[in-house]
């Protein structure tokens, strides 16, 4: 850029794709380091002494650093595990180490984030080559450590955003699922990446939390620094910087309408959400977290549709055990009473690794030993979860619902684990519910294709639309490059969705839906019109959803749903689903 | 091995997954070289001489590798683009490089293949920074001859299989693509890999070549020294170090009852492909190479169901013109005459990349941008592949085939491109065929889903059942972890078969199968009672796949495709299979 640095700066726009409704406006904080940016260059006999202060102080700063985060993750999933950071605590702190980064500085002059990162990698690779599963283990840690000091080496800013203590939008390359679990939520106001889509983690997350997000602003990061005045808009998927007053002031008039909406939608909070013939849609909320059955109770949904329970095992060394997960179930089912609470088994792998649960690096993850496939091949895992379940079940409305599932072996291979863990609790003369409705995620095209032998031995289907959509069209739904052919409305997803229901009421079990279709009401009146018992949206959204059942006629949906299938192309059926939903309720969708 | 070197070895067996039949014995050759494979030691200073030596060594080697591949590519894809190894062979005579490894042995006194990993990497890494293209990929000219310094230093031979004269067995990790089109063919006599599966592409490879392959041995390649004796049975999956004399005796009895069978299969080869009834199966064989379709001739399939025009792409630094395309094209569909070819474009991605195509790293590369969807996006790599196919068709009986189509969009869109070269060949008045016949590969489930949307605008099916299973089932079929469950005879994927088929025949086009099940006789009887007209298979099964349809009845297969559908279970259907095989061409499976 021309400008000096006294010269007001320009506004700047750059447009993504917004994936979570809302506006934040407050400063950047870049979360975003690679290898590719550590620099090179020599440094002079003057300028050693800079180097070797910067050092220490980025020591010391991950130090601070890793502390807070340790404590943040006691307090949030209770003391017991966060314990996970001492090794980390003990990296900053090795003198073998420091002493050789030290003496490599003397020797090479080069400038000190790329002497650690040279010296850090050289201690990687060495422990790496030793046969032993405790140092291979240390080799995570050091290149976790590593990356925050060269991240505070380079002025970027701590990894996990946990010691910014102003209110901030996230600016990052990508979110996975373990820098959410360490996030501060009360100050983060949106987030804002470089890949993603709709259905990435870091885009349900956001509309899970209720804060504006926008993916898919390619090279972002490189354009920001920290602390840059910015502004995201998580409706259209703009992110301004340095708005002018100008653009704040038309930003300030775009709020106030859409808190009019929100306020009407208050209203309705504790009105049935039914068509009006009065058939009645059941409205269920996910949550990722305990603390989210809140949410859920105050959005006005009937309990939680999907629980989904990974996060127990993120940022921890050893999976919770019985104990853990039975506190952590119960309390849900409690607080959900008397609306029923369908807790999903454990969803790990695909693009949700967890340190405490060793899973190996896979060429196509999406395609890989995920989920059902995980627990099938480590039983005692499974098993620890669905006794906490089962147990869980005897003091509320539970259920458990298996994700991943591809075919009746496996869910017979299943139940068999669970029939097992209940002859277990009976020895162990502990109390639990011994007619737990056992439901499945369809998810899969082969269970889809397949729903009506497996509506046989299930007590209920949850349609999960994101990955069968990825699975149906062969589409990774974070892959930027082919997020056009991720289409909710091709007819062949359309089809399959439909095949479902008819199989399942067939064998008189109920369907719902949990994946993002669920929650976006531009494809209300086609589920509704496809005949789903439920839907299961996060809780941010369950009024707007219900605003739109309350708004419809089952009759003019059903009419709708049939005459889509004329069209052949998933654009041609998505207008005439914005259609049809901007009629009956235009004001919820703008 | 606690044996000392005069003791004779003893038989070592490893159980392994047998992918290709057939018995080889000869000596192994190892291609394994991984990071975490190179050691670390101190040498003293009466070593340093010898390191120093022992680098100079495998820089020759090294060299005279690199001169020897380049001279087998000139050969073998027309000279004009194997300098493609020009810039490697200038790494090797690097003076800078060299010396900087020299100071660094003098100094660190640690063994060559450290210091001289450690060097390059540096260099890699520095030049990566730079931003210039060039630059880049000279990074991937030193990584690669970096590996095979390393391979020579290691003593683990070449890599690329080329400077070994005698018939040998591969033995590595895993066989890309660009390796296998490297390698000598009249020398390797089979291939064992630690991973990958069935349809994993070294599998597929040694099929179409006709040489024994065992995959699935874990660990394989640390057992194992270059030049060891060893047996490979493909038939069974085992692979035997240091096969005793009764072991040679015995698979001498084997090969010999084999060669039999084969011996009878040569009789029925210019009969035609029908069953009992009459009911002609079209036979066509899928080549990868032009010079291939010889094999076919001489298999007596009725030419070419599935040209893979990838092979095209591999190994060479630009893609392919117009005129090279066609003079490759035109050779197969002149030599094929009157039998038609059906050329497939280009497939890249997935498993399957290219040096000459930019294709970036995907987190999930089987639902990446690969196949149809990366040539929409490049349009002109895209559309001189289609103008060389246009040109050739002119010539001979040729269709063209686009893989990976989703639905009608896609599909729409790649004829929309192919009708823009039919104007531009006829303004510049080249000969071609307008009137060519498209056909499309069914191996996405949404395209299976709404075939009979893409009846309407197609000529043709190929059902690709190794990507449809793969994506219906949603397992990567090159993931041993979870191979159990990539399963043809799942009910939902014949259901899906069978309602492609129906979807065809009801608009009057044809289906074929070019997927590996086609080339199994255990899935023949399935296949023809579900309706198919064409199979397309390795040459080398060609033969057996006749002599199965012959063995059968049409009524027969009819009904026991009905049947099939009670069982709820792949395991149950696949005995099913066996069962009908094993009576009525019970030789063929032994």
């Amino acid at each position: 850029m021309s400008e000096t640095a006294t010269t007001p700066k320009p506004e700047q726009r750059f447009q993504g794709v917004g994936v979570a409704p809302g506006i934040a406006h407050a400063q950047a904080v870049i979360h975003w380091v690679d290898e590719e940016e550590i620099p090179l260059r020599k440094i002079t006999n003057e300028e050693l002494p800079e180097e070797i202060a910067r050092f220490e102080a980025a020591l010391i700063a991950t130090r601070a650093e890793l502390l807070e985060i340790q404590q943040r993750i006691a307090d949030a999933i209770g003391a017991k595990d966060a314990s996970i950071f001492d090794a980390h605590l003990l990296v900053v702190e090795d003198r073998t180490l420091i002493d050789e980064v030290l003496r490599n500085l003397e020797k090479q002059r080069n400038n000190i984030e790329y002497i650690f990162h040279q010296v850090a990698e050289k201690y990687c690779q060495t422990l790496s080559q030793i046969d032993d599963p405790y140092l291979r283990e240390r080799v995570v840690d050091i290149e976790d450590v590593a990356r925050r000091v060269i991240r505070h080496l380079l002025g970027k800013g701590p990894q996990g955003y946990t010691s910014n203590d102003k209110p901030h939008v996230i600016v990052s390359h990508n979110l996975t699922p373990s820098d959410t679990a360490s996030l501060n939520r009360s100050l983060v106001l949106g987030f804002a990446t470089e890949v993603g889509s709709k259905t990435s983690h870091s885009a349900i997350m956001a509309r899970s939390l209720d804060i504006p997000a926008i993916v898919g602003l390619h090279g972002i990061c490189s354009k920001l620094s920290n602390g840059d005045d910015i502004l995201i808009d998580g409706y259209t998927g703009l992110l301004i910087i340095n708005p002018t007053p100008e653009t704040l002031h038309e930003y300030g008039k775009i709020e106030s309408r859409k808190e009019e909406v929100e306020e009407r939608l208050e209203l309705i909070r504790d009105t049935v959400s039914a068509t009006q013939e009065g058939r009645h849609i059941i409205l269920s909320a996910n949550i990722e977290l305990p603390e989210e059955v809140d949410d859920v109770i105050s959005s006005g949904a009937e309990g939680v549709g999907l629980y989904r329970t990974e996060f127990l095992y993120l940022n921890r060394e050893e999976p919770p055990d019985e104990e853990e997960q039975f506190e952590n179930y119960r309390l849900v089912a409690e607080r959900a009473k008397p609306h029923s609470v369908i807790i999903r088994t454990l969803d790990i792998g695909g693009d949700k690794l967890s340190e405490s649960l060793e899973l190996e690096e896979e060429e196509n993850p999406f395609l890989g030993c995920r989920a059902i496939r995980f627990c099938l091949q480590n039983p005692d895992i499974f098993k620890t979860q669905l006794r906490a379940i089962l147990r869980a079940a005897a003091l509320g409305n539970v259920r458990v619902m298996y994700p991943m599932i591809s075919g009746v072996s496996e869910l017979r291979q299943a139940n068999a684990l669970l029939e097992e863990c209940k002859v277990e609790l009976r020895e162990r003369g502990v109390e639990f519910n011994p007619d737990i409705e056992v439901g499945i995620m369809i998810e899969v095209p082969s269970a889809a294709l397949c729903a009506d032998l497996l509506a046989r031995e299930a007590k209920f289907f949850s349609i999960g639309t994101n990955d069968l959509i990825q699975y149906s069209i062969a589409v990774d739904r974070g892959n930027d490059k082919i997020a056009h052919l991720y289409e909710p409305t091709h007819p062949s997803v359309l089809r399959l969705i439909k095949s479902v229901i008819e199989a399942a009421h067939r064998n008189n079990i109920w369907v719902g839906v949990c994946g993002e279709m669920a929650g976006d009401i531009q494809y209300t009146p086609l589920l509704i019109g496809l005949g789903v018992d439920e839907l299961s949206a996060s809780s941010s959204v369950v009024p707007r959803v219900k605003k739109a059942v309350q708004s419809l006629s089952l009759a003019t949906c059903q009419t709708f749903a049939n005459e889509v299938f004329e069209a052949d192309t998933a654009e041609v059926i998505l207008k005439r689903c914005i259609e049809i939903a901007r009629a009956h309720y235009g004001e919820l969708l703008d």
